[in-house]
């Protein structure tokens, strides 16, 4: 794809996250893009992110819903404020809560596709709705409450 | 500490977890130990496992509640079956759903330490909740739900 990701947005001071941050080197680098009104990511896990041998393990299964979700918040703050996702200052949101069911074992060997869709807007808070699939079957749904970013942790 | 960890119990085959396997090299490595009724574990997050700069992210604390809370569900399970955890065949859970309050920031300069109690046991289910502290204050709170691991995937 040639589009800016969610991710691609962020300010620099803001892009370290081990999940999402494009600047953060030994981290997941995860990268989300609208797909009609649901926000779609995909991501191969690496061999080490194992439970037991052939499936993923639930903490990267977790680590993905949340960030593809505060990463979708974001992007849905600013289509609801009718903003382009370069103008300032910045959305960015951190988990309230998160909650992963774990429907089926995780197949490990191929690409992972998360898909989030926004569920409620309202003040500072963003609830999205994820569910992580692998060969075309949900392994994982996930329910991420976010909100907005206090305004002294933006300008740290 | 000399004693060994729930984690060091677990069989070979079992241990490549990302999370709390003693022979995954690239993983989390955590150890769980009683404590009393308690379970806890210690554990220091790596300079990279960053939300924003100082504060831990949030799926790491993810895959700590996620990984203590299977090892707490198997050394209650060898509690309560009045068995060694050396003896077979092993425990070994699985995590059905996972839910995360993330109640504050969690500083990543120092130590965070993870309290689990079992608050369910019942057939195969083992219901774990957990507190996350750094420095002394409780900044993560979660609850599992684990299953213990069918029989075809522990003798695979």
């Amino acid at each position: 794809m040639t589009e800016k990701a969610f991710q691609d947005y962020y300010p620099d001071q803001l892009a370290h996250c081990y999940g999402c941050g494009k600047l953060n080197e030994q981290g997941l680098q995860i990268k989300s893009y609208w797909d009609g009104e649901e926000a779609v990511c995909t991501y191969t896990p690496r061999p080490y992110h194992t439970a037991i041998p052939g499936y993923v393990y639930g903490g990267l299964i977790a680590s993905l819903i949340d960030c593809h979700a505060t990463g979708t918040a974001a992007a849905a703050a600013y289509k609801a404020a009718g903003r382009a996702m370069d103008t300032n200052p910045p959305f960015r949101f951190l988990t309230a809560s998160l909650k992963v069911d774990y429907l089926r074992p995780t197949p490990i060997d191929g690409a992972l596709e998360l898909r989030a869709q926004v569920k409620e807007i309202k003040g500072r808070k963003v609830v999205v709705s994820v569910t992580l699939s692998a060969k075309g079957e949900v392994c994982a749904k996930g329910e991420v409450v976010t909100v907005q970013m206090p305004d002294h942790l933006l300008s740290d």
